[in-house]
């Protein structure tokens, strides 16, 4: 007999997973490595950890080793809001009159608001177990900077943000947030960098950007004892901690008996669809069973539907390393669309190399659509979801009335991966119909990839 | 052998209350009845059917029966973000170095972010039952008009708030989630009302009371077909909703054969407090059992420790019931205090007579300890608190401490009505230092108490 199915389906403490998951170590062909911008050869690990922390630069060069343990420390923060629950949307379900079952991994009940904190308490931690004094970081809207001030809050480590200035004066709450959690959060450009007094020289007034935030934050980390440089996407090691979302959704469906059929994220920088995706891909890729995965992006920021898959930066100060990604050009600058989140200019290497391979289709949509997708969800779920997760919710109602057309009962699987409560400036824009929509021509795409750097190879 | 208890004790679906508990029935003296201000008489059904829907007016003036059902369609909706989590307090008792184990009821896993959604939806299930068109409410923070928007969202029930002026232009943030839940959001006072047209007349360019705004609601109710009045707090029927709060605590603690030796929970109008305490009360009203319960009122409105046990109005306005209960008089201002939700100046009549019968006892803090205990709480639990909530955090972190003298090993239980997201201006002024406390003099509140009405008898 199937058991019915729980509004929320919570696994227990003791079923929380134990190990990350790398679905590199599962791919034949793997993602092409990481590049030092001045060789053009492989990053090596003493070159990586430089930069970052020695444990996660290792996580970030194995592409072999499939489980990570999850340290004991780690797990105990995560019980502090974990394991998060599988939401069976009953309620959306019926008010779309379709005979599809929609679920989705809820991400938002933490008070960072989102994902960003599975990888921000990893980071902080072998931060901390290297016996660094603290991390320094960028953050754009202020999510990861959340997240991360939590993380470093609980392990006493010091925090330092460089905020782009233009949210850092336009969303107070986020900053207000931050240093609570006693970060140090610092309007960039600031005085306090070189970078930062080059850059504030040569444009007075300048309202920042998430490229200079990024080289102001590298620059603090390398310049003080006992500092190093974290960031909240795009890297493999990211992905490795986000696996926690895909494993405890993998778990609750299986704990129902439940087989997904189409898989839906949203993607920015990659780091809530590969981590979500990840157990599910490595069925495929072992031969296991077979998913329909969507990934979900902004029309104004299309990298996987429009851009093209070659070696590129991942800043725009151009001072981290070299990834292969599908990318729209690092000077790509996208409109101000209000998923902040998904205003990243390329794609996690991981996620842009499984997409080369066929293994999931992506989607561009429109941010009014996306709105009102999130808006009609809120009223029937009752969760007011973040701008970035509503990209999701979108295709999953398009999903779903497809099924409605069909009679198709799928599992529609997607990732709410946070709440929108700091993102009321957008919903006001959206309640008083003044919202818009951008999407890039080809000519400006084209402007943009022809500034890519030259890779030899 | 005894079970290890895990950082989270989630309830089952089917674990969730069926009922909710009338703590009234369990009083050999009840709390005085609501009288009708024009004939001094105890208010009758049909007189509170005008205002109320009626199954609703009848919940509030049932003293004697001790269950009532919980309709199934308010036990779906709960679904959605209920059984709440009580969670153990690790990483705080670890901090405090106490041998105190602390467990926390935490409401605010849900957009309205506090536990008004559990009384908002029984309202609203109520008032669609009765086949009305909508309701109206006042909002002065917010949280009470966000929670009645989400419900009647849920429902398709029309939604009025009428939000103090200063609220509605200082917190648009809050405004923006009532809007977009479709709820319409009209600053107080207006120009739709008699009583805002009359009060605009008097006043040119006030910012508003409540007060007026509760004066504005009940005319929009009743010169509406097919409209009732609605209210967050203070009233029997809501402490019954919110009996669900207890309901789970118990029977969570029971799982795990833990018997609570203090229960803590922050007191404005008495809704979470009067909820909170319901069935442990019941058993010390048996009989059964004994506990500490404390109550916690904020130092600048302290209406259990400083006011009197009068017939008093429940709002400014004057145009609601009377009710006997603690009070510093319906004219008394509180001042800007940051717990908006505890700016109230009399409290529920069902916790005034317990109090006055010496079930609980009652305790104010200042604010600025209370900000301190917030951000100790957010470091070390996650979860950055609402202020209000965090008055029992206060007094929670007091009796863990006295516990570490003692070497006590009690069971302390408070409760964590809410999330402290759209009270970021507040926390930006502790974060600044520039946070005051204010304690009313002796002569203020006797000037204000000086006011009560007269009541024969």
């Amino acid at each position: 007999m199937k058991q019915e199915i729980p509004y929320k389906i919570y696994l227990e403490e003791k079923e929380m997973p134990r190990q990350w998951y790398n679905v590199r170590a599962d791919m034949k062909k793997k993602p092409a490595p990481l590049l030092n911008p001045e060789t053009q050869k492989p990053i090596t690990l003493d070159e990586l950890s430089g930069v970052f922390c020695r444990e996660l630069a290792r996580q970030e060069l194995d592409d072999v080793t499939p489980y990570f343990d999850i340290p004991e420390e780690i797990r105990n923060f995560y019980k502090m809001y974990r394991p998060s629950p599988l939401v069976r949307a009953y309620c959306l379900e019926e008010k779309l009159g379709t005979p599809a079952h929609i679920y989705y991994k809820f991400e938002g009940n933490n008070t960072s608001g989102s994902h960003k904190l599975n990888s921000a308490i990893a980071q902080a931690f072998y931060a901390k177990k290297q016996g660094l004094k603290g991390v320094t970081t960028e953050t754009g809207a202020g999510q990861w900077g959340k997240a991360l001030s939590m993380a470093c809050a609980y392990l006493d480590l010091d925090c330092q943000v460089y905020m782009v200035k233009c949210s850092y004066e336009q969303k107070p709450f986020r900053r207000e947030v931050m240093r609570t959690y006693g970060a140090k959060v610092t309007p960039s450009p600031s005085m306090e960098t070189e970078v930062g007094r080059r850059i504030n020289a040569e444009f007075p007034g300048t309202s920042g950007s998430l490229g200079c935030a990024i080289s102001e934050a590298v620059e603090a980390a390398v310049s003080q004892e006992g500092y190093r440089y974290v960031l909240g996407s795009v890297l493999a090691q990211v992905l490795l901690h986000q696996s926690v979302i895909g494993l405890e959704t993998k778990a609750a469906l299986d704990k129902y008996s439940v087989k997904a059929d189409t898989i839906i994220g949203c993607a920015g920088g990659g780091s809530n669809l590969g981590g979500l995706i990840s157990p599910f891909v490595g069925q495929m890729l072992r031969g296991e069973a077979s998913y329909d995965i969507i990934a979900v992006e902004p029309a104004s920021c299309p990298s996987l539907t429009r851009g093209v898959y070659a070696y590129d930066f991942c800043d725009t100060g151009k001072v981290c390393p070299l990834a292969k990604m599908y990318t729209l050009g690092s000077g790509f600058i996208p409109s101000a669309s209000h998923a902040g989140g998904l205003r990243y200019h390329g794609m996690s290497s991981t996620v842009s190399e499984l997409y080369d391979q066929g293994l999931l289709t992506a989607r561009s949509v429109e941010q009014t659509e996306v709105f009102k997708a999130a808006q009609m969800f809120a009223k029937v779920e009752g969760i007011l979801p973040a701008p970035e997760s509503s990209h999701a919710i979108k295709v999953a109602i398009d999903e779903a009335m497809k099924c409605r057309e069909t009679g198709e009962e799928k599992n529609i699987v997607f990732g709410l991966t946070g709440t929108g409560y700091f993102d009321m400036v957008a919903y006001q824009r959206f309640n008083d119909g003044e919202m818009q929509d951008y999407i890039p021509t080809d000519e400006e795409l084209k402007k943009a990839v022809s500034q890519l750097p030259k890779v030899e190879g």
